[in-house]
Order: C-alpha cells, then sequence, then structure tokens
C-alpha cells in the first residue's frame, strides 16, 4: 500500500469524511486513519440513534394531540420495532455502507489507529504514512467521566450504551441535564422506562434560554419523569442485587438498573501523539479560524477535537473550511456562525431549537440586546398542531445595529423554523428587510411576524414599552 | 353612532382587519365595514377550514410511515371527529370571536354591505360615512365560475361549500387542479369520498415548478384520486338523479354527487361603487407600491381585490403598508416580495413549498439562472421522515449577482422550511454568507448544504457542470 499522501486525516466521523471526501474530489491523494467505525460517534452512537428512538414516539404523540387522527391511534408504541428501525439506522453497527461515499472519492480508507510521529508524519499500527500537505486530527471526543466515587465502577452507560441498547431497562438514573440526559432520558421513558435526570445546575439545558429549559424540564415531568435540578450527585455504587444506587447532596438516594452519564465530553486526543508535535496529551487542540493548530501550520484539527462547538454540523462546516485552506483557498470560520453561538436543535418534545445568543449571553458580550417573544403556536397555523405543547418563541436583537443577534423556537416539531434565523443572524439581514420576508399563512413561522410586531409596532420609538412586551 | 372617522376600511377579512387594526392601535377612529363574517374568506371557507381538513390525515399517514408508530394506528381517520374539530376551528360561522380583537383597538365594526359613493364617502345600507384621511379597500375576492354550458345550473361547490360541508360526497368531481383543487381533492379523498380532478393546463400546479406538480400528482393518483390533466371542461349537467355529469374535451363522462369549481377568483368588487370615483366596477383596483389606487390618492386597495397575489399573507403585508403610508410613513411593497415572487405553500402530503422564480420563470424574466436540487430526504435528517414521501427541493441562483432568486421545497411537512428561503430571497442574502448559515445536523434543512454545494463545489467555476447537478 501506499505509505504517502497528499493530505492525511485521522478519524472518520463526520469531519473527518467531510474534509477527506472534499479533497479527494479535488483530486488529492487522500488517507483517512479510522480504528473504529467509519461514520464516527455521530453516525452511530449519537445524533442518529438517538433522534430514531425519539422521533416514533414524538410522530405518534402528535397525531394522538390532532381530533380525528387521535381517534385512529388504539394501539401503544411498537417498542421492538423503535429498535429494529434504530438498528437499521445504525445499520446494525456495520460501517460497510459509510465506504464506499470515501471510495468514490478515491480515499484511501486507513483501519487502525493513527498516532502523529513527527511533522507530517503518521505512525498506523507500525506503519509510517508521510502526508505532502497536511495532516488533519479529526478524532472528536468521548464521554467525560465526573469524579464521582463509586461511579466508574458502577459500569455506567454512556452515549454508547444508552443509543445502543437492545434492552430497555426497568429504572434509568441519567447523570447530566444537559441535551444527551434530556434527549435520552426522554427516549427511554417512552419506550417503558422509569427514569430520574439528576443536574447539578439549578436547570437542565442550562445554556440556553430560561424558559426553553422550563419547558422541557415540565415536558419531562409531565412523561412522568423524575426530574432533579440544582443537586450534584455525591456518590454510586452498584449492590448486589445488581441496582445502581446514586447518593445526591441532599443526602437523598435514587435506585436504578443503570445509570447514564450524561456531564459532557473531553477531546479524543489521548496516545495522539500530540506530544511529538510539541502539543499537549489529551488536550483540545486549538486551532484558529481556518482550522490550523497554532504554530503548527501543516496541522488541522477539526471537529469536537478542537473544543469550539461540539456538534456535527459544526464539525462538518469546520472540515469544509479547512479542506478550503489546503486546497489554497480563502476560508475561515465566521464568528457569526461558530462557537457557542452555532446553531442547535434539542430534539426532546418540546423541541428546542437555537441560534445565537440567548438574552443573557447577548447582554454578557455588551450588546445592547433586547427580546421579544410570542407563543409559537399562538398563530393561525398553531391550530393545526397539537394544543398540548404551545411552545415559546424569542428573538434577540441588537438594538443599535438593529439586527437579529439570536433566537430560540421551542415546541412540537420546530426544528426546521431554524434555519430561517440562522440566515437571518448570520447573513446579518437588517430587520427592516425581514418586514418583506413575509411568512406564509397559515404556516407556523408567521410567529415570525409577531415578534416583529413587538420590537417594532406601537412602541417603535419606546424601548421601554418593548421590554414590557418582552417574553 | 358616528358618522366621520379618519378612516374607513371596506371589508373585514384579514387585510381589512390587520389594515384596521393597525390604525387603531396608532390612535386613529377606524371604521371597518363588513356585510357578512369580520375575518373573511380565509378563516371561514379558506385557508383555515382547508388545513383543518388535510392535518389529521397528514399526521396519521406521517405516523403510520414510521416503524414502531405506525404499528399503534390501528384505527381509522375518524371522520365526524374531523369535521367537528373544522368546526371549532371556524367557529361554527360565528364570528364574535374575531370582533374583540378590533375592539380592543377601538375599530368601529360597521355591519352592512360599503359602497362608495364619492372621494371619501361610503354608503353603507343608505347610511353616510365619511373618511378624513383614507378609504381602503380590503373586499377580497370570491370564486369564479368559468363559462361552461350547465356549470352554473348544476349548482356546483365553491371553496364555500367544500370547506364547509359536513356531508362527505360519496363522489367528488373536482375543476381545475391550481391550490384549491389539489388541496380540497386531497382532503375529500382522505376523508373518503371517490374523488376527480380535472385541469386544463398541461398540469396540476401549473406555475409551480414540474418537479412539484408531478410529486403533487402522483400522490393524488397513490390516493386513488382520478387525476386529469390537458384536457378541458366542454359541458355539465345535474340528472334527475342528482348527479352531476361532466363531459370533458376527449368526450369521456365523469359522473359525481358533487362539483367543486376551482379555477380561479374574481376581484369582489361588483356593487362596490367604483364608478363613483371613476373606476371600473367588477374590475381589480390598480394600486401602485403604496397600495394607493392609480390616481385616488385617498383610496388604498389591499389582499385580492387589487389582483396582485391572492394570497392572506400578502394581503396582510400590503395591508400593513398601506397602514404605514396612511399614517404618514415611508413604506412599499417590495418587488422581491410581492406579486407571482410571494411565498407559498400547498398543503398537500408531499406539501409544496415555494418562493420566488421557478426556474422557467426567472429565465423568462432575463435572469441569467441556474438551478441546483437535492432529494429533500436525502440527507440524515431524512431518514425519521416517512421513506414514501423523499420529496425534490430547487433552489433557483442568479449566477450573476451569485444570490438565490427563487426554491421550491416539495415532502412531508416542508412547510416551515420556506421562511429561510424567503428570508435568503428578500434579504439578497449573498452565497458566499449562505455557506456560512449551517443548517443543524440533523435537521433535513441540511438540504440546503447538499443543493450549496451543488452549486458551488468540484464545478465551481465550470457552469456546465453544474447544469448537470441541476434537477
Amino acid at each position: 500500500m501506499e505509505t504517502e499522501f497528499d493530505v492525511i486525516v485521522i478519524g472518520a466521523g463526520p469531519a473527518g469524511e467531510v474534509c477527506a471526501g472534499r479533497l479527494g474530489e479535488q483530486g488529492l491523494s487522500v488517507a483517512v486513519v479510522e480504528n473504529r467505525l467509519v461514520g464516527g460517534e455521530c453516525s452511530f452512537f449519537g445524533c442518529m440513534p438517538s433522534k430514531a428512538l425519539l422521533r416514533p414516539a414524538e410522530a405518534l404523540a402528535e397525531a394522538r394531540r390532532i381530533p380525528g387522527a387521535a381517534e385512529a391511534v388504539t394501539g401503544e408504541l411498537d417498542v421492538e420495532a423503535v429498535l429494529r428501525r434504530r438498528d437499521e439506522v445504525v445499520h446494525d453497527l456495520d460501517d460497510s455502507g459509510q465506504v464506499p461515499w470515501l471510495e468514490a472519492r478515491r480515499v484511501t480508507v486507513v483501519r487502525g489507529r493513527g498516532r502523529l510521529v513527527g511533522e507530517l508524519a503518521v505512525d498506523v499500527g507500525g506503519r509510517r504514512l508521510s502526508a505532502r500537505r497536511a495532516v488533519v486530527i479529526a478524532t472528536g471526543s468521548v464521554a467525560a467521566l465526573p469524579p464521582i466515587p463509586g461511579l466508574a465502577d458502577a459500569l455506567p452507560w454512556t452515549n454508547e450504551q444508552a443509543t445502543t441498547s437492545k434492552r430497555v431497562p426497568e429504572r434509568l438514573l441519567v447523570l447530566g441535564g444537559g441535551v444527551v440526559g434530556v434527549e435520552l432520558g426522554q427516549a427511554w421513558a417512552t419506550l417503558g422506562s422509569r427514569v430520574s435526570i439528576v443536574e447539578a445546575m439549578p436547570r437542565v439545558l442550562a445554556r440556553e434560554e430560561e424558559f426553553a429549559s422550563d419547558l422541557v424540564h415540565r415536558s419531562l415531568v409531565e412523561r412522568g419523569i423524575d426530574v432533579r435540578v440544582g443537586v450534584p450527585a455525591v456518590a454510586v455504587a452498584r449492590n448486589a442485587g445488581g441496582e445502581v444506587v446514586l447518593t445526591l447532596g441532599s443526602g437523598d438516594e435514587l435506585v436504578g438498573d443503570e445509570i447514564l452519564v450524561g456531564v459532557g465530553r473531553r477531546p479524543a486526543t489521548r496516545g495522539l501523539g500530540l506530544e511529538a508535535v510539541g502539543l499537549e496529551d489529551g488536550k483540545a487542540i486549538a486551532v484558529d479560524e481556518t482550522m490550523r493548530a497554532l504554530d503548527t501550520p501543516w496541522l488541522f484539527a477539526v471537529g469536537d477535537v478542537n473544543g469550539r462547538a461540539l456538534l456535527t454540523h459544526m464539525a462538518k462546516y469546520q472540515a469544509r473550511v479547512a479542506a478550503e485552506q489546503i486546497l489554497g483557498r480563502d476560508a475561515a470560520v465566521d464568528p457569526l456562525a461558530d462557537g457557542a453561538l452555532s446553531p442547535r436543535v434539542v430534539f426532546t418534545d418540546p423541541q428546542v431549537a437555537a441560534v445565537g445568543h440567548t438574552l443573557a449571553s447577548a447582554r454578557a458580550a455588551g450588546i445592547d440586546a433586547v427580546a421579544v417573544g410570542h407563543d409559537t403556536s399562538g398563530v393561525a397555523g398553531g391550530s393545526f398542531y397539537g394544543r398540548l405543547a404551545p411552545g415559546m418563541s424569542r428573538l434577540v436583537i441588537d438594538d443599535d445595529r438593529r439586527v437579529l443577534v439570536g433566537a430560540t423556537f421551542t415546541g412540537a416539531d420546530v426544528a426546521e423554523f431554524l434555519h430561517a434565523a440562522t440566515i437571518a443572524v448570520v447573513g446579518e439581514v437588517p430587520l427592516e428587510r425581514l418586514w418583506h420576508a413575509v411568512p406564509s399563512f397559515p404556516t407556523r413561522s408567521e410567529v415570525w411576524l409577531r415578534m416583529l410586531e413587538a420590537y417594532d409596532a406601537p412602541s417603535r420609538d419606546a424601548r421601554a414599552a418593548r421590554a414590557r412586551l418582552a417574553v
């Protein structure tokens, strides 16, 4: 086999695939090194199976909320069918379906663990590969295990087991009320588990708008999930009977059959040979806006491994930027579109879809921000959606520049609302222009109209009046 | 009762309500004259009841396409419950729920038929009202009856009967394969009617992209609807047994229990006194981009009655423009956002959501346009949606200016995809910026990514290659 390539990509998750694929399409010789599944965490143990677990119950819940359709739903969710469909979505953890896409772009897939051994040099199981132009690190991240006494010995689930389990645990404890915790907590609850979610922060989805946290919290509780916020987990033990006992800072003890840990991720850089090129083992690889590692212009890092935004779509975006750079073209991630401001969707029911700033983060960033809001379903189009999930939406507006700097939508099936806001925020479309972008009647996108009215209408020149209209 | 107002609005449909409401909010004295239902055609006989009839079957069809959910749907659509919910949505044709919104804005509702009797003068049943600033005509449109022999005598349904019928006709003939025809044809088919749709043009939804017509046509046929295109209706008769016999140009005869006419609208200006102010009775009122009637600066016409765009949301948009003008502020409809380019959604299954140009209309307008397309569900997020309705999407790009001039999405539940395209088209967001507006994974909005790639990627400088990638 060839050992010299234009570019070597380590890691064949979404970021690695996109970067390698684009470079291959452009005629470069590319190797992608993967020691596990081509397609990565997201395809097999992340977004894809979690949505596969959530969607059937979501579709059924919506049908049940609609008179005329509800009467036809006389049976129950078929848990076995959901799990089978989930297995189909993850191709039974077989990545052979992913490889042809790379092969069609003449990318060489090298199986094994890649390790940097010097400038432009990579070792794969004793074989030395060298790159002419660049090495791209796209190894992603792994679930972080917090230092809670007894946790590691209790054989906790991470996202990996929680997305692929073929068995529904009778009782599931969930550590962490972030995206992983609330999505998988809801998923297993709909499949029959008794679920408890424990979050040390004062609310679930702590980085999102408070009203979004509240709506998701309430909805989880309505599904019978025991949600505890503002209380730390202090000890975990698996007892002789195989049960997991979780002790909280309050002294309460929760008992489950499994415990899922969803309290953050760490960059997958251990044993990657970073120290051979002057970087620190186990740490995120700091990059500039071209995705180049600082002071190491031949080395790129894209996706979770650089710690900027732990989101598949941002990983792919960064991968496109890196590919353009390697091809000698001008490209950089945009500060309006990257990092904490990245668009993001939580696929609970109600869903949360957000981009850019929350009101709090905008103000913390020194923006003269005001917020306007409206019930997501408080428009004509809402009449046709399930009335138990009205949801709430908010725009965050830079009052000086009169552009949108953030938006959050919550409600049934609002994920596809988001791209409009992403275009408005990233495109910095002036509010005056947004008035001419007319939402169609009777779509629920008319919530835009209500929010623009709240900002602009009678109180046009009266910021105080606007503040009263804010959510 | 007062007889002098700042503004008199004739017609209390969506356009009239929005215009009167905004003027009232701003402290003007406003009368709105309505001889029928406050809320108008759209609320009672148009968009609202038609979506109420369509949505339950749509939600159920989607649940049936999703493994795990499908197994729970063991019953059938409850037709009576659908009709009852439809009745709720139209408030049993009682408009008292609409009035408080106007009253809260201190708008006087005058019941009766308004007729212009001179400059700033309106007669309502013999009572003369006068306006200090402006008169706004917002009387909408009525279903047009084509001059087909026998049609009028056959007591045809218009949208009015077709949206409010409490009985499901066994066999329903539909004249016209435009939006009214395909939406109501599908609705009654899902409720149990045997439906035939006859369209003289070569395809249904003739103004939309051809692939959209094809997908909707195919889906109607799959639901058992008999769709005839490219053939005119030449005669209609209701026979002694009460059946309607429709004779086609081909000589074929179709027999039904009712016949729905959905072949266009005419402006509701008959008997409105237009001749008293130098305009022509029964014609659309031509307006400039401020919504002022030509050569008649005190007279405004908003909504269907001016013939620009027969869409509720555009009527409301025009109403906002007129209100701003009457308040002495600068406002005008935007040529990128009005008329035939207006955003529009067809709520069939698959849905069609479009804004701006089709490829054909862009080229006809002299734009150096290229089209790129992709399966709407051909992205990761599509895995979670019903696989029987993949759909297709297309962007129409002005290749000189590198901005979007049109977009069409088809597929299950794509109505909310549209607003992103509307913002991009109306905001003239450069394609280069659109690359930084990253669609979230795994939403179906990632179809944007695929389409931008098709336009830009390997074939960046090769227009010919792009043409090959076009739908």
